[in-house]
């Protein structure tokens, strides 16, 4: 089990690989090498796909089988994948498992990751669980809530001025203390937690015409479209779903890069989660979307107030960035029915139960 | 489909059953009549066990189905299920789906709860996704925190002097407005949605030689007493497991009637899920702990706060009341021992997500 710069072609060693996922070259993300993957699911969780993925996780907290909710919506059976129902609340904890594993078996004592959202969150919660301590760098101007998240699983919240002091800082944690840096905007094994997203719809509902992700660093949307690659492959489906990603109308690179021309105005604050300027892997995301006839969409506030009191109409309590693929559906219901889908998968991707407070005024 | 008083004999129809479940000539909790169960598991969540249950819920929030994750502990397998992944974050989802379905095909246009905790969150989400208003009358020392999941999704809070007090005042309510009050205490669709729990654990780990419940109500315990029952009665299991019943020690109904003694002092006021002192059923849940050679065990405050700590370290974030199991489990080892007992299914009841301020206060 190795690491790879695909733009190098440097190999990295399993156990070297602690000071995050960046190559030292190129600066490049790294991606799993060589990982065999045989189609044989048994039992439950991501455990059910361990022939599939780069490593079968240390401990299993619960992660992964997430319920599909199928509902018809505007002329389309829209699959609703609850991916809240997990240890933390978020999908993160897909690879939080694999990678907080990585860091267990490379024998590192400590763990280092900058983040002030569900990464921070779920970067904690398995540090704890596999004995690790975690520092976990956050801008100053983090919320009180998020804050109490990591600290009551036992993480050591460190403050920077801002997001990328965060990044510097996180960095030199690492270093100094030798702790593992969990890296995950660019860490690979988040990205094959994540392709078990696509395993387990398959399994759950069968053939799926459209897929909306919302994207901050990607890895979500890669994940999946590498899931849906692997049953591809192996025969296991006919055809690729379209990938349509998300973003806030106001950080909106994926939509830049792909359509060479800037985003209508409009502000999207609401949608913290995927406020990600510089996506490492934004040539592969771009390129995703054009292979799979895809889109990117853009989001704004208002559009996505609607659609989180609309969620929870429907029985789900999400955080505002998990809606925004539901307002992306709203916005192009005209383009998905010339396109002939049918079905769409969309992951709810984080709760809103651990910020009742901010939910509560946003929905008022 | 209809209702039966096994003391009466009374039968009430489907349609006529809405203010509340207990039997209009001696008080009786009401229980569901001519149940004809089949084992043909097909599907997921609570809807691959529709043919063992009352009725299939009109709609689902991905309720059911949870995650088992299997640790060894003092010589023993322990299995903790964990419930706190369900739509509102508790166990409770499994009988408001069912409970509300029944309320919508009667065709109620609202619905009254009395309960400040998970049932009443529970009741408010399932109301709001079938449409139909709820009102949740709460003591009027109900936390802020509990007061706003409430109203997050969409029910109306309505403060009652004590406990009591919200029982009539709900009981008012339903008649007044003509709603459906849902009672969750009595209501024996509930203890339907919870034998589905045995159902998923026999397939998720095949025999379990012992099951620790938190009982407060009993609606719980006795749900998963009766799945074990099914499963016994159709073949599947060749024995049944010890019914465990947790009590905090200063409310301890359970205990005081089955080894006819005072408990010991003590107090357990974070083991609020389980402060009944009156449950409807008691007869059964201790006939139960006799029939199944198990034990009634009591946790006080100090025991509480050290298993959710424990927990917390093994990666779940769990509210008090779902700790006190652990405790249970902790307290009872030489007694486990000597029964030959080897492995132990704990449901873990309810997230800590919703509550992170208060246990980061305990856990400090």
């Amino acid at each position: 089990m190795a690491f790879q710069c695909n733009v190098c072609n440097n190999i990295y060693r399993f156990n070297d690989v602690i000071h995050g996922f960046r190559c030292s070259k190129c600066g490049s993300p790294l991606e799993v090498y060589e990982v065999e993957r045989i189609w044989n699911p048994s039992g439950f969780g991501l455990y059910r796909y361990s022939s599939m993925i780069f490593l079968k996780p240390v401990k299993t907290l619960g992660e992964g089988f997430t319920p599909v909710v199928s509902i018809d919506l505007y002329g389309f059976r829209a699959y609703f994948k609850l991916e809240y129902f997990n240890p933390s609340g978020s999908f993160k904890d897909r690879g939080s498992s694999i990678s907080l594993s990585h860091a267990y078996l490379i024998n590192a004592s400590c763990v280092v990751e900058d983040s002030s959202g569900n990464a921070g969150f779920s970067t904690a919660l398995y540090s704890r669980a596999l004995n690790m301590k975690s520092y976990i760098v956050v801008p100053s101007n983090v919320s009180y809530s998020k804050r109490l998240a990591i600290e009551v699983v036992g993480g050591e919240v460190i403050e920077a001025s801002s997001r990328e002091d965060a990044s510097r800082l996180a960095q030199n944690i690492s270093l100094d203390k030798k702790c593992y840096y969990v890296d995950h905007l660019s860490n690979p094994l988040y990205i094959e937690g994540y392709r078990t997203i696509a395993y387990e719809a398959f399994e759950q509902v069968g053939d799926i015409d459209a897929v909306i992700v919302p994207v901050g660093s990607g890895g979500l949307f890669i994940g999946i479209y590498r899931g849906f690659k692997d049953l591809y492959r192996t025969g296991l489906i006919k055809k690729m779903p379209r990938m349509i990603a998300v973003q806030g109308v106001d950080v909106a690179p994926i939509y830049e890069k792909l359509y060479s021309h800037k985003p209508p105005k409009g502000v999207a604050l609401l949608a913290d989660g995927i406020r990600i300027k510089s996506p490492p892997r934004i040539d592969e995301i771009v390129s995703i979307i054009v292979k799979s006839k895809g889109l990117a969409s853009l989001v704004n506030d208002d559009e996505i107030v609607e659609s989180v009191k609309e969620l929870r109409d429907m029985g789900f309590i999400v955080e505002p960035t998990s809606a925004t693929v539901y307002a992306a559906l709203k916005k192009n219901i005209e383009w998905f029915r010339k396109m002939g889908i049918e079905n769409i998968l969309m992951p709810l991707t984080g709760t809103g139960i651990k910020m009742l407070q901010q939910l509560k005024q946003i929905i008022q």
